[in-house]
């Protein structure tokens, strides 16, 4: 077995869950953040950055390195972690959301999904078995079964539909899987956001028994109460000795509420997203360094923030950077927003740890706002 | 006296100067090339990337830092040095050189330049006055008189014009000079391709007793051979104890000539710029990353470079990230190309130490080929 999960302890307040999670490359503590980096990259980020801001674990997009540089080159190259230069763990998601969200005239049928490359026009068809074969050759520690992803809003038959295709398609994934020495497949459940239909989808997926479970069909535009309402009844139905992921969520809010309701895994863009926009996550809300209130402001990014870009800039300097469209502009704030949401997971261990999650979350949302 | 140039020695193969200049902010040791940090950032590198390559000095450039952010604010952040986080010595420019080539509709009149933005169009005025009082806010260690710099070609009367406006302004230049303990103000020898030009100017100039000398004029577009033989003829009517500043050169051949020919410092945007569409200097010659040849090869950059990117990175790794547009892109081939140049440097200064600078030379060439 590739990916072991070990439950250190459910916080009293709250039953967050504290945890490891063991893999080839490593051990995680969760709950966790995994930084994106969907070129085999993250963005404007070295390896030796991401670990001295305590990355434990990125996430890398399959949909992305199928089409450039090709999963061939990479498997040529000695893995993923090689090629990047990366040496602890990868998760790869299954290219199935991006195939929906950026191929071009996408044909979906039983066989898989047919679509053109949003970089080229070139024509694809990934098929589940597909899916695997790439992310056996980028050898990634953790791999994703292949599933169709029901937008929001979506009618029941749609997502009944979808649900039923992703139980026979996860299927397909785990028979096609080579590596389960030294890869985890997670599974993954849809349902979207009808409780009968995530009932159905969970014990489908959880009797197939992988290391594993993702939620999926979350963060694609539903208002975050409706997300949290899913997760309340979704995660119990979920096994407690596997890890669980929230696929697409990093915004500290949802981080914090997500982790309530027994998430241990996050990922999302959103961090180096933002960066680039000059935009950064901070203990008192967001701040956007392109007002002209910043012009002259000779403070750190985050009063509150031991991070290297707050402890050696002033946000009259970033400010400059961002407006005369400099690159290290990119740098500083991506940092800065990776460090802000590490150690915000970090704080949220230590809460559990404490049996404190409450009170954390509480102070948290005093400083930061509540985003809704 | 602000700045001071010690000689330490010549090379008796070439008479290159091996020396130090001493500024507030440290020693130099020369021969030395200067990495460009044009908008107070060279661009993609932390400073603390800069010190692990070696970096003794940067340049930073008036003309820009007087649109964005404003030297006002650069002043009132407590100068560069403090705004941009960097401690060693910094050069600025005088913005003459960017005010011909980058302002658009400009005025010139004994009385300075009238330009307009390239940012924003906006109309501005500056005058040799106005370029010292903008690098005095500053507070760079070497500040650069406020000069014309003819274009190449020019006939005799243009030049000769140019030269002798040079001569009236670098008088008043000196004389609005405030900080002059704090901040060293060179001169700058005009004169175009003409012999008896150079001769009037290096005396006119001369006279003036600045603590060091710029050959200006060079490297806008003549052929390199034609830039060597005005070295020739300009170095040695410049004095031996004051450093000599060849402004805008920076590939490894003009370096090496430069050196041979008495120059003691350098600068030019070229590492930093063609790292950004993914050109390498190497020990081979240069690298161009995008071509196909490299897909799959799987060796460093320069098999005999030993920095961060060719220690950790292969070629196709380098190209994925060129061709997906990534700024780690960016920020590997700046940190290789500046790192070889710096290192290009210390080899000159250890052959001057050793009496063997045209040895050198004839090793470098025959790996790296000669760009004339
Ligand atoms: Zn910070
Ligand atoms: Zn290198």
């Amino acid at each position: 077995m590739a990916i072991k999960y070990e439950l250190i302890k459910e916080c009293k307040q709250t039953g967050a869950r504290l945890g490891k999670i063991h893999t080839p490359h490593g051990t995680i503590e969760t709950p966790i953040f995994m930084p994106v980096g969907t070129q085999a990259t993250v963005k404007s980020m070295t390896p030796e950055e991401l670990k001295e801001i305590e990355s434990q674990i990125i996430l890398s997009n399959t949909y992305h390195l199928y089409l450039r540089p090709g999963h061939d080159l990479v498997e040529k190259a000695g893995g993923l972690h090689k090629f990047m230069n990366w040496d602890r763990p990868i998760l790869t998601d299954s290219g199935g959301f991006q195939v929906f969200s950026l191929g071009d005239l996408r044909k979906i049928s039983e066989e898989g999904v047919e679509f053109r490359s949003h970089i080229d026009g070139s024509k694809h068809f990934i098929s589940p078995e597909k899916a695997i074969e790439i992310q056996n050759s980028l050898g990634s520690d953790i791999i994703m079964a292949f599933d169709e992803c029901a937008p929001y809003p979506a009618d029941r038959e749609y997502v009944k539909n979808s649900l039923e295709r992703t139980t026979r398609w996860a299927k397909r994934c785990k028979k096609a899987h080579k590596n389960t020495d030294t890869q985890g497949l997670f599974g993954i459940i849809q349902g979207g956001i009808y409780k009968d239909m995530r009932e159905q989808s969970a014990k489908e997926i959880t009797e197939l028994d992988f290391p594993g479970y993702a939620v999926g069909g979350l963060s694609v535009g539903e208002p975050k109460p409706l997300m949290y309402e899913v997760l309340e009844y979704t995660t119990p139905l979920m096994p407690k000795n596997k890890p669980r992921y929230l696929m697409g969520v990093g915004s500290p809010d949802c981080l914090i509420e997500g982790v309530i309701r027994g998430i241990d895994m996050f990922d999302c863009v959103l961090p180096t997203r933002i960066a680039r926009n000059g935009t950064a996550m901070t203990s008192q809300g967001r701040v956007t360094i392109k007002q002209a209130r910043f012009y002259d402001d000779f403070t750190p990014l985050d009063p509150e923030c031991d991070c290297y870009t707050c402890r050696n800039y002033t946000k009259a300097y970033l400010r400059h950077l961002f407006k005369a469209n400099e690159i290290l502009s990119a740098r500083l704030f991506s940092y800065h927003n990776l460090y802000f949401l590490l150690k915000l997971m970090k704080n949220i261990r230590e809460a559990i740890k404490n049996d404190n999650l409450l009170d954390y979350r509480k102070e948290f949302f005093e400083k930061y706002g509540y985003e809704l």
